[in-house]
């Protein structure tokens, strides 16, 4: 609600109001989740078996906080821009969701990175949808 | 919430949790505003009496993107950079918080702006008089 | 030359590795053109009309800097992230690199800014093509 | 050279240009020798011992980053901003460097990264003696 109210205070808001404000709350929440789950798996016993997680974890970080920054700005639609980052955004975190779903069951970091990468592919799907 | 559990699944987690996790939060958070802020700010038509508020928007948002990012690793705590970043973080939301509230009368994301920039302030500031 | 000595270093580098390096070198470059280049634009006597200027750098900044990190992680390929990412930031870089052309006559932040963005695109695309 | 024409190109460039111009190409340029080691030390057989490595690169990389998108910014200057995150830059290559130091001799992407935290390290001194 409040990434919404900030995006609604903007002298000229986009369209999609609503799908927009979900896909930067969820970007901006996963991008948290992916770095402290990278630093958990690191700190693992079985670190040998996370190297892929860690990896992983650091993209999808990088590309949700990017894709959280450029949909906040509403000014200067970059279409294009916002289209790919999506299609990136969705990418990262489908790779990400998949490799943290398998480490879920013993590491509850991972756990709680795959469901907020499920939502940010969810929300970033639905506003790919409607800017397509 | 989310962030609290996310930094308790941790296999060591760091002192200070509730205080961490507020930190965490609340940097985020205040990143958010102060990227959507000088989005904002740039279409208005007072814009040139909004330059210093754009500027300062864009290195709050910085300082407090790294800030959250850095406090979210708890598995090699760096005291000293976490202090300083603290020290840096509180520097930027005041400076950020005093320009913005000088607009929030007419403009509506000022207003949310000061507001986030004034709790990640309190929040960080609660975090470094534990940690010094 | 020193990025690509340091992917070289990596113990499995992977393919493309002059194309890969100069993506990086290019990328990393545009994200500091673009962020002096917004500044430089909120300070000029014109800067109502610098506004789409501002808007665009920030947002190729963002793509840029993300780009920059992903594309220096080789441990695990994530192909079509790399390959998304890729096309936003020719996308963002175009976008920019166009905005800037136009202001380059007058303000040689923007010049320098436009070269930046021509050179990362160039050098996104020629990663792009053996991506493929 | 390219950093340092930007920064000059600014209608009211700041003051220790050389200073300044050194401090935003050696903190960028260390941020991706951070990112690339992380990544390379995450792939290394040794992987167990060179945890402490990647997190203080992926710190390091944070910190450096934002600083040089702080000091890229010169149109409002934030004297206590700047010094507070030169000196959290300080300590994070200090403590980066010191940590790669220990694994030069056997991994040539942390003697890279070693010699990037020193760099930035003493550019960021310097430029923190002049601003003080």
């Amino acid at each position: 609600m409040t990434v919404a109210a900030r995006l609604a205070a903007h002298p000229a808001p986009a369209p999609h109001a609503d799908l927009l404000a979900a896909a930067v709350e969820t970007a901006l929440d996963c991008s948290q989740a992916c770095t402290a789950c990278a630093d958990a798996c690191l700190s693992e016993a079985d670190v040998e078996d996370m190297r892929r997680c860690v990896s992983t974890d650091l993209t999808c970080a990088d590309v949700c906080a990017a894709t959280a920054r450029v949909l906040s700005r509403q000014s200067t639609p970059l279409e294009d821009v916002a289209r790919a980052l999506l299609v990136a955004c969705v990418a990262a975190c489908s790779a990400c969701g998949d490799e943290c779903a398998q480490h879920a069951g013993h590491h509850e970091h991972c756990r709680l990175c795959a469901e907020a990468c499920r939502r940010c592919a969810d929300a970033c799907r639905a506003l790919l949808e409607v800017l397509a």
